[in-house]
C-alpha cells in the first residue's frame, strides 16, 4: 500500500485585465486547484480558462469560495449575517459548477479562502456563525463534496460532526508552534523561504505525520494535504521542489478528490 | 383540447438593503418567474427567498441573465466579448441553479434581461455577436433549457436552429406595430395603462394568435407567453386582471418550463 | 440667546434603479442631509439629485462616508487596513466634493455611516484602527470640517484631540440607558416608535441636555444633533413631529455646519 | 524658444491586490501620469500611492477617467445616460481630487480612458451624447483643467467651442492612416514594436508634426502630447528610447499642465 498525499494551491486569481501567478505552472504541479469563483478574483472567463487548464492536466477542481470583496481580494473579515455567507457560498459554488458543466468538467471539493478560512478556523468562537454558514451551504448544495479546512482547526470538526468529509491540510512554506499551529505571520520566522528545507519538510510530514516546530520540537500534523503556492515566480519554483522531493521520496501524489472530468 | 398560455414576470429584483416590486403578489399571479440573477440585481439571499417562493406556488424559475452592470440595472448596452458574455452568462445560470439545488428546486428556463434582451432580439445585425454568446453559453449548459425571446426577434430564430427549445413572448402592456413589432417607447403610445383594455387583449391573444395595432389593424403574434410587471402596485393590479380575464375566458395557465421542484 | 439644535437624516440612499425613502419630505425637515458617497449607496446621479434638493432647501450636505459595501448597505464590518480605510474615506469626500462643487455646493460636514460608525465609536477598543482611519482622512482632507458622532462616544474625545471640530448628536428613535448609551437593537424597547413621545423627549433632551432613560431615571446626553430616519413613511412623519415640536417649544433649528451653497 | 512636448502614460491601473506595470519606472520617464480614479482600475490606496509618485518626480497629474466596468478595464462601450456619465465623470474626477487634496497635490488635466475615449472620438456621431457629457462634466466642475484627446477628433473641437482647453495626443507605438487617423488595431502593421524606430518618429513628429503613414506618405499630426505605455517591461524600454531620444534632439519635455504640488 503506497501513501498518497495532495497538493493544492490557489489558481484564477485574475480579474479582467489583471493576472496572478503562473497558472499553467502551478497547476501542472499540484493535483487539486482552488479556483476563485468571482467574489475575491476569477471573473467567468478566466474561470473557464482555470477549469480547462485543470481538465488539461486531470488536477481536481475546488471551489474557493470567499466573502465577497474583489477590493480586498478577500482577505478582510466581512461581518455577513449567517443568512447572507449561506447565500454567497451557494452562489459562488453553483457558478463555479455552471462554468465546470458547460466544460464537462465538475466540482470536487469547497475550499473557502483567505479571512472567511481564517475566520471559520475558529468555529468554536468568534467563526461560530460562519463556520456554520459555510457547513450548511455545502451540505445543503451536495453533502457528498469535501471540505478543506486547517489541520487541528475546530471548523473541521464542527464539519465532520455535520456528515462532511473533511480534510485538514498543512502549509508548506509556514512554521509550526510545538502545539501544532501555524505561527503567526507578525512573529518572525513564520513563513520559509528555502524550497530544499520546505521539500524535506513536506516529506517527513507526509511520511511520519510530523514537522519540526519553531523550539524544535517534533508536532504531529494530521494533513490529507498540502498546500503550496504559486503567484510568485519564487512559489513555483518551491512547489516544484516539494512535488519532486514527494516523488523522490516514493510518496504518491493524488487528490483527494473526484477528478475534475464530469462522471 | 384546452387552450394553455404562461405568464410571466421579472422577481428578486431588489438587492441587499433594496427591495423591488411586491415579489409575492406577483408570483401569485404568474406561472414563470424570471429571477434575477446577481448582475443586474438579486443578491444571493434574496435568489433564495424568491426561489422559496416560487415553490410555495409551483412556479417554474427561470434565470434572469443579464449584463454585469448593478449601477444601471441590466438596461445598459455592455460591449463585452463573446467569451466574456459567454462566461457572464454561464456564471448567472449555474448560480441561480446552485442556489436552487440547496432548495429542492431546478431552472426551468433562461430569459435574457433588459439591454442583453433587446440587443440579441437583433441577431442578425448588431447583436449578432451576443446573440451567439447566449445561445452557446445555454446550449452548453443544458440543451434542453428553453429560452425566452421577443415573439418574432431573430434570436429565437438563431437559437432553434441552434437546437434550443424557444418561447416567444408578448408584451401584455405594449402597443404593436401593423408588422408585429412593439412600438418604442419613444413612440406616444407605446405603453398602454388601462388593465382591462390590457386583459382583452391578452385573451384575443391567447384565443386567436392576434392583437389589435396602433393602426387598428390586426397583426399576428405567434408567443407562448405574456410578460407581465410587477414593480408597481399598478403593475400588479394590471397582471392579475390579465390572469383573471384568461381564466374567465376559460384559457389555461400553465408554464411552459419544467415546474421548480428538482426531479 | 436662542437654542437651536440641528436635525440630521440619511438621504441619497438609493442605487441606480433603486431608491430609499422619501428625500424630498426628509430633506424639507432637516437641517443637515448625511448624504450617500457610493460606498453603500447613492451613485453619482443620484447624488447629483440630492445635493440639488439640498441646496432648494438651504440644508447642509455632509459626506456620509462607509465601508466599501453595496452588498451590505455598510452595514456589515469590513476588516480594512488603516491605509484602505484613509483611502476609502477621502475618495468618497472628494467624489462628493467633486458633485457639490459642479452645482455651487459644498460639504459642510462627514458623518460615518452604518458599521464603520458603530466601529469608531469603540475608538478606545476595537475600533481604534478605524477610528484614527477616519481622523486621519477628514483631518488632511480639511481640517475645518466637523465629523458627527456618536455622542459620548470615545470617537469624538479623540477627533476632538486631534483637532476636529465634533458633534455629538442623539438618535430620536432610540431608548437610553441609565449610563447615557444606546440600549442596543438587540434589546426589547430599544427603539421607539410613537412620534408625539419622541418628539417630546427630544424638546426635553434640546431644553434640558437630558432624556428619560429606560430605568425612568433622568440621564444626560450632550448632543448638538439630532438624527431622524426617513427610510419608511412612519419614520418621515416622526422627523416632521420632531420638527414641530421643537419649533412649537421656541428651540431654533439650524445646522452646525455651513450652508450648503459654495461659499 | 525651444520646442517642448508632453508625454504621458497611463499609471495606477492595479487594483488592490493586483497590480499593473511598473509606475515607479513610467512616471520617472512621461511628464503627465493619467491616474486611473477607480472605475476601470485604482482603488483609493493605489491613488495615493500613485499620485505620491507623481509628487516625488513633479509630474503632472490627470484624472483618467472610464465606464464604470471593472470587469472590462474600462475597454467596454457601456450604453450609460448622459446624466449617468456626467455623474460618473465628475465623481472621478473629484475622488481623485480628494486624494490629491489630502497630499498637497492637485489635478492637472482630465484624460478619458479606454472605451470612453474612443466613443467620444467620433464626437459628430455616436459618441455625441458621451462627448457632451464628458464636456459638461469637465466644464462644470472646473472650466480651467484641460482635456487630452486623440488628435484630430471631433471630440476636440466640441471641447474647445465649450471652451476647454484641449490637448491632441498622438500614439507614440501607433501606425497612422494617410489621413492622419490610427490604423485600426485589426489591421496588420497597426502596432509598432521597435523601440528605436518610434524613437525616431516622435522625434520627427516633435520637430516638424508630422509622422510618416503606413503607405510611406507624410502626414501632419497636431499632437501637443505623445502617449506612451508602461504596462509591459518593453513598454517601458520604448517609453524610455522616446524620452531620450527627444531630449538628444533637444526637443524639451514638459507638460502641458499644472504641475502636481497644490498651489
Amino acid at each position: 500500500m503506497q501513501l498518497t498525499v495532495d497538493l493544492n494551491a490557489d489558481v484564477g486569481e485574475g480579474f479582467g485585465r489583471w493576472s496572478l501567478g503562473d497558472d499553467a505552472a502551478v497547476i501542472a504541479t499540484v493535483t487539486s486547484a482552488n479556483v476563485a469563483c468571482g467574489f475575491h478574483a476569477g471573473d467567468p472567463a478566466t474561470m473557464a480558462t482555470t477549469v480547462r487548464t485543470a481538465l488539461e492536466h486531470d488536477v481536481a477542481v475546488g471551489a474557493h469560495v470567499s466573502y465577497r470583496d474583489l477590493a480586498g481580494f478577500g482577505r478582510r473579515y466581512v461581518d455577513a449575517t449567517e443568512a447572507e455567507l449561506v447565500g454567497d457560498v451557494v452562489y459562488q459554488i453553483g457558478a463555479l459548477a455552471g462554468v465546470c458543466r458547460t466544460l464537462g468538467a465538475r466540482i470536487g471539493y469547497v475550499k473557502p479562502h483567505g479571512a472567511l478560512y481564517n475566520t471559520i478556523a475558529d468555529a468554536d468562537g468568534r467563526g461560530a456563525v460562519h463556520a456554520r454558514a459555510v457547513i450548511e451551504a455545502v451540505g445543503h448544495y451536495d453533502a457528498e463534496l469535501p471540505v478543506v479546512g486547517l489541520a487541528g482547526s475546530s471548523f473541521l470538526d464542527h464539519a465532520a460532526r455535520a456528515g462532511l468529509e473533511v480534510v485538514p491540510e498543512a502549509f508548506a512554506d509556514r512554521a509550526y508552534t510545538p502545539e501544532g499551529a501555524l505561527v503567526s505571520r507578525r512573529e518572525p520566522g513564520s513563513v520559509l523561504h528555502d524550497a530544499e528545507e520546505v521539500a524535506a519538510r513536506m516529506v517527513t510530514l507526509a511520511r511520519t505525520g510530523t514537522v519540526t516546530a519553531v523550539d524544535g520540537s517534533t508536532v504531529a500534523v494530521e494533513a490529507r494535504s498540502i498546500c503550496v503556492h504559486g503567484d510568485s515566480p519564487g512559489a513555483v519554483v518551491m512547489a516544484q521542489a516539494v512535488r519532486a522531493a514527494l516523488a523522490d521520496a516514493g510518496v504518491g501524489l493524488g487528490s483527494f478528490a473526484a477528478g475534475p472530468r464530469a462522471a
